[in-house]
């Protein structure tokens, strides 16, 4: 019998690799290849981070151009892929959408190299993103426009609007934000497929489906039905008090690394001040954030998260709730892609163990004795 | 800072769940909830398998007569799905049509329990394996048929032909041991996914990811291929001496728990003896298996595992190689559905830790200056 170890439920605090890719720590410290999150949100842009978090350092003038061009000349989506999303129906989540948009590309896209997979895909996936609710309804694509960077392309493809000026700035540090996390549920999954040298897409796919769920991905939405639901400041302990004896969760707090602040929230959060006091005197939607998280940390003391201060950014750029989490998958798709390398270069099959508490040695009853 | 623990790489005897479900011992014991696979293999038909598998109890006669109305009735794939398949074009693989058909079927699938949600994917995912070279090739799609079981149908819908007798017993009992194994590289990644609290499509949907890996679900494929390579079992040394030569693995031997044989190999073992007998006098294929075998376990102490003997069946039954794969999704599909269960009735979001082994503190150099 092989050496066995128990492992904490939810594998909380094990490790299970080495990486050097980005470092999360639970007094509220990120860096992504080294560079602290927000030193990159005020000196980087998106492509730069792009490219650092997958190659591991920052690009000269032509590694940037290049990769810049290689992702804006990959954008386009096979005719195929846009007509399997029509067939999914306007009644399909976009999340749905999109998974199944990028399970289809990886069928047929037939890129010989994985650098060149991983190029194409991380270009489309952007694109399908921003598509993922308007072409199942039945609407045409909108696909990239010319000249325009990547966070202002996809913004452009989720509005229909060339956003400019600071709320383009704030778009591309939160997809920035939402680039890469270590070894959160989707990028673990990614790895786990990765270990069994399966292409990148099935990796993204499968990324995509822990997306899907409440817990990891579908939060930004959630968070953003919940400040609606409330709709003002002074209502914010009242809807806490019945969250809390009703036993809910609050969406949009609390974070398996983070337990004092979450250094992207604090960051998102100064955005969305900021954002709204350009915007004009009425600060409501600010003090509605504030209010909740206030409550939450004070008698809970549990913080908030990016989830809870993308959100509200995110809606008042215009973009509709189901499109968060895609969003999150657009930018995420460049930390799985750098996990999915660095589980390849020294890979092992990720192949736990369970201990069985069932019965051994049952015998066989017939049918007609049971 | 919170306790870490460093687990050993690919988490190989990291105890990361309790389960009720399936045991394998490195010693070459398999049980199904208590039942040896020797006992259920016996005697046991496909459905009532599936039904102990899913339920921890083998059912009774109108417990199973429910199951397998169910899954006979739940077979019908919605037009849409098939025309989702079709649009890949035919130089798609199978697996990737497969993954894709199963993600687009829970965009659109609408049934409203977990339990009805289940049911209808296990139905399904049998028929578009079927049909995941079929459909995209052009040709129309051939839907299970009326009065046959699982596995019957399954065989008729892969081939075009009603198989019965020793043939169809020995297919239903090679569906029985690709339907669980407890925490393959599939089925922990669905837990993780069900981990997210994300629907059991989108698990699925990451299951099948899993198993494009060659180091998973691709070996009864590459061994089927390296079998009809060597070709004569006067060949096999050759062929060994050249691909130890070559530092190539060789696929169909080997398993992360069992060490001395594989339970499930043993079996198909006799069982391909057996249909070959009946055949005729031509044991060929079967002096070829063994003679790879024989060398591999001589010369690198290393056993057959089911894929190994589960290829040269599929082959014999005249299945196409390229949905063998295929094939055990469709069966596994099952234990991943056990596991999806186990998983969210004490669920706990699966999210490890990673060591970071990269720089602090960098300070961001303007680009000018790389």
């Amino acid at each position: 019998m092989p050496v066995q170890v128990r492992a904490p439920r939810g594998l909380a605090g094990v490790i299970v690799a080495e990486t050097r890719i980005a470092k999360s720590d639970s007094d509220g410290a990120l860096v992504y290849r080294g560079y602290p999150i927000r030193e990159l949100a005020e000196n980087a842009g998106f492509e730069e981070t792009a490219y650092l978090i997958l190659n591991g350092t920052l690009p000269n003038r032509s590694q940037l151009s290049e990769f810049s061009s290689t992702l804006a000349a990959e954008g386009g989506v096979p005719y195929a892929v846009y007509e399997i999303m029509r067939r999914l129906g306007k009644d399909v989540r976009p999340i749905d959408a999109l998974r199944t948009a990028c399970s289809a590309l990886g069928s047929v896209d037939r890129r010989s190299t994985v650098a060149a997979v991983q190029a194409s895909l991380e270009a489309k996936m952007s694109v399908l993103a921003a598509n993922c609710r308007r072409v199942p309804a039945g609407e045409k694509p909108r696909g990239p426009r010319e000249g325009l960077g990547f966070a202002a392309n996809l913004l452009y493809m989720l509005t229909g609007k060339v956003h400019e000026g600071y709320d383009l700035w704030v778009f591309e540090r939160v997809l920035m934000f939402y680039m890469e996390h270590d070894l959160n549920a989707s990028s673990f999954t990614v790895r786990v497929v990765a270990s069994t040298l399966a292409d990148p897409y099935a990796a993204a796919t499968a990324g995509l489906a822990a997306l899907k769920g409440p817990l990891h991905g579908g939060a930004n939405e959630g968070a953003m039905r919940m400040l609606l639901e409330v709709g003002e400041p002074e209502k914010a302990r009242r809807y806490l008090d019945k969250a809390f004896s009703d036993g809910r969760k609050v969406i949009g707090f609390g974070h398996r690394v983070y337990k004092k602040f979450d250094p992207r929230a604090v960051l998102c959060k100064e955005y969305l001040r900021e954002m709204l006091r350009r915007r004009g005197p009425d600060d409501r939607l600010f003090r509605l954030c504030e209010s909740i998280e206030k409550e939450m940390w004070e008698r809970k003391g549990i913080p908030a998260n990016l989830d809870y201060y993308a959100a509200p950014i995110f809606y008042l750029l215009g973009i509709e709730i189901p499109l968060y989490t895609p969003i999150f998958a657009a930018a995420r798709v460049f930390g799985w892609m750098a996990h999915y390398n660095e589980q390849v270069a020294e890979n092992k099959l990720i192949r736990p163990d369970a201990e069985y508490l069932g019965a051994v040695d049952l015998r066989y009853v017939p049918i007609a004795n049971r």
